[in-house]
């Protein structure tokens, strides 16, 4: 039994290695090539110097667009296109908090993204601090009267960024849920893994039907100042937040290509957001998701001979409050059928730990081939599916286009995202060269592939845990 | 000569034994004891929540006062004094920078303490970089004419904090260069060890008869920003500070002291200082110094005998931009002599790695016993004597009273100091309490010993290196 499983196996691993020898030996050679290649370290640099922060309706995303169709053109790409679509901008004002009793102190804050304004001259009310999420919504309806609600809950430190999740809900639905009480502003934590008295922004509930009001986060130690001063005694705080809406702004999805050398029409899409938040330089997030992906295309451009298929790499232009998912999935859904996999790099630069491939697609020999190139950057195939892969490829996910994850390591990346403290210094160089050598190999085994992976998740057995 | 050696080693060992057996087994039980002692937590974490920042001439500074002597009467301290001094006092306005060209993007800074205002409205100026603070002094006079200077130097981390004297260079005298050049206005990146955003300011030159202009610290991401668009073409800059001086202010050094039983006039300084800066909440800039030296000699007043000197602890009331130092030599002029050693606890609070003695000191059997009591604490006898201990114990070292210095790991300290970081949940509480046990341990030692470092320094032979 040993002996013909074995024979078997050895059997299964000629016959893959014999199919893909020339596809592999590329795939590494251009794994190593990356890891000493400087190309998106050099995009990272330019975008996040030249163009700074880039908040969806700023004139910086104008000019960023015009960077992103420079710079897709500069590096080699063909049919580069800007698609625009109807976005809605905020713009923040100038933004204050301060604690009023039980002695004056500043507090550090910034606006959550798509919060109503204060009205004019600020809202200042007695404080009431819930440590947990779960603790506001115990509170009864109209407990919160006139008050302004604070959320204290930290955020867990997670290799795959588990913690978010649980913690960014206060952000998400805090102030809904605080406004339903009867709470006037709302104040949280920052969704952060760090000690940092630098605050966390992020979108928040919004729309025509959201009752809300206003909200922002506060720095790290803010919070724990709050939660000991509140242990002690009546808080009373005073915020000022201002913001202005333009309904008529657009923004823009932008792509270039490596045209396929013998199946052009079959699109692999990969990349990253173009658009950040107002603050920091949105370095991790996402210049180098943009970086990462056109970095790795390029070099598969580069390549003598193109593989079959067309890597189309995206630069998303509204991520951050949403629209861009949307926008692409209607403009493309007479395509839909041709886009072979998608996928997204957006959770900065630390290193890449492990892939997720599409439902069925694991055992695959191309996979198995991808795998082992990988496996040198210490990247294991994770025998999970990929689920969600990214906001901006939701859309396609949505409308049963198959999509890979690329999973970087979280661990240090929410003490920067979404603060002031994105910047380029937290860019670590030989992470980002891996993320680089992982997207290019497996961007093109995969392109270079007839792997049909609808296919393969139609016939595949339901995954069991093991 | 092997065995005679030994013989004479075994000998004096078994000497200073005996001379100090019962202080040593007390300083080792009173080291232990402070290990597992949450006073000193309970000290900064009260202060630094009750209190916060405690800029000289602020209100929270005139409550810190009262707290401080509340506190060292609670903790069982007698003969407590408030000793007032005339400090003029500066005040922080509002601030603000930003890049205006080549793009507008806000810089996060902090002003300098004692910085002049800018001219309302601010300053806009063309800016010019200097990546070293020897690159501006090699700049001609008149060079800067109308311009902001720009110095961009950074600081090495390093355990001792030699890198602060070098660095800080900019923010002590950078203003004054940059002014005899011409320059409008200074910035500079932050005197930081850290990455971050938050900016570090600290005190500058400043007086009746210095010729200085606004000055501002920048976020360390800013710094490299601009010096990577320097790279690229012209910066301008516009810059608003604002301030102002009472010149009529007064500062107060609290002392308490535990009696010595025997010699009470004899008298061991140690404390930290009660003052901040008006950003963060000065927990280990010096919250923690005051916590440690506090909690130090209370665990010595809580024995059932008092050691034969009198331990004084002083919360010193002006640190930040001097005073304190001086007023107390003016004040303490007459009792000189009967103080026999002084140190300071302001390096923040992680662990100490080694101890400095006043000169011909380390050789005496009370000091040699005292290093084999730290030694399981990690800390070493440097046999180089102990230069600076302090800015508070300056002009009692300059008056020829003995010093020495616990020297505390410095490598984290430069990320937080003097910024809105510098808050609570920077402490670690274990090595928090590495300091207490190191503290009471050598004071009770030195305090229960008839040693007269004067004496020992005044016949000691010079130190050679080794």
């Amino acid at each position: 039994m040993i002996r013909s499983l074995l024979t078997a196996t050895v059997a299964c691993a000629l016959l893959a290695t014999a199919a893909h020898a020339q596809d592999v030996a590329t795939a590494a050679a251009l794994r190593d090539k990356a890891l000493l290649d400087r190309t998106a370290w050099d995009i990272t640099e330019d975008l996040t110097t030249t163009i700074g922060p880039r908040l969806v309706g700023s004139p910086a995303m104008t000019r960023a667009k015009d960077w992103g169709v420079a710079k897709l053109k500069a590096l080699g790409f063909t049919n580069v296109k800007v698609e625009e679509f109807a976005k809605p901008s905020w713009t923040r004002g100038a933004e204050s908090a301060e604690l009023v009793a039980p002695y004056p102190l500043k507090l550090a804050i910034v606006g959550l993204g798509r919060t109503p304004p204060t009205p004019a001259g600020g809202i200042e009310a007695e404080a009431v601090v819930f440590r947990t999420y779960a603790e506001l919504i115990a509170a009864s309806e109209g407990s919160l009267k006139g008050k302004i609600a604070v959320i204290t809950q930290p955020m867990v430190r997670a290799q795959d960024g588990a913690g978010y999740g649980v913690a960014g809900i206060s952000r998400r639905t805090g102030p809904v849920e605080a406004a339903k009480r009867g709470a006037v502003a709302l104040l949280i934590r920052s969704i952060s893994t760090s000690d940092s008295t630098v605050p966390h922004t992020g979108v928040t509930a919004f729309g025509p039907d959201v009752l809300t009001i206003p909200s922002a986060a506060m720095g790290v130690p803010e919070a724990e100042q709050l939660e000991r001063l509140a242990a002690k005694g009546p808080l009373r705080i005073k915020l000022n937040l201002a913001s202005t809406v333009d309904a008529g702004d657009v923004a823009w999805n932008i792509s270039g290509e490596i045209k396929g050398s013998t199946k052009p029409d079959e699109v692999i899409i990969a990349g990253g957001h173009l658009d950040s938040w107002d603050v920091g330089t949105g370095a991790l997030d996402d210049a180098t998701g943009v970086a990462i992906t056109a970095a790795a295309a390029k070099l598969i451009g580069d390549l003598p001979k193109h593989p079959k298929r067309t890597i189309r790499v995206v630069m998303w232009g509204s991520e951050e409050s949403g629209g861009s998912s949307e926008a692409y999935l209607a403009a493309h859904k007479d395509e839909l059928a041709k886009i072979v996999l998608a996928g997204e790099s957006d959770t900065g630069a630390d290193r890449i730990y492990s892939l997720q491939l599409p439902k069925g697609a694991a055992t695959h020999p191309t996979m198995q081939a991808a795998a082992r190139v990988l496996t040198p950057l210490k990247i294991y195939l994770d025998q999970a599916p990929a689920a969600h892969a990214g906001s901006d490829v939701e859309g396609l996910e949505g409308a049963g286009v198959p999509v890979i994850n690329l999973n970087q390591d979280a661990s240090r990346y929410f003490d920067y995202h979404h603060t002031a403290d994105d910047t380029l210094n937290k860019v670590d160089p030989s992470q980002l060269a891996q993320n680089v050598a992982a997207w290019a190999s497996f961007l093109y085994l995969t392109a270079d592939s007839d792997i049909d992976f609808r296919t393969l998740g139609a016939t595949a057995p339901a995954p069991h845990a093991n």
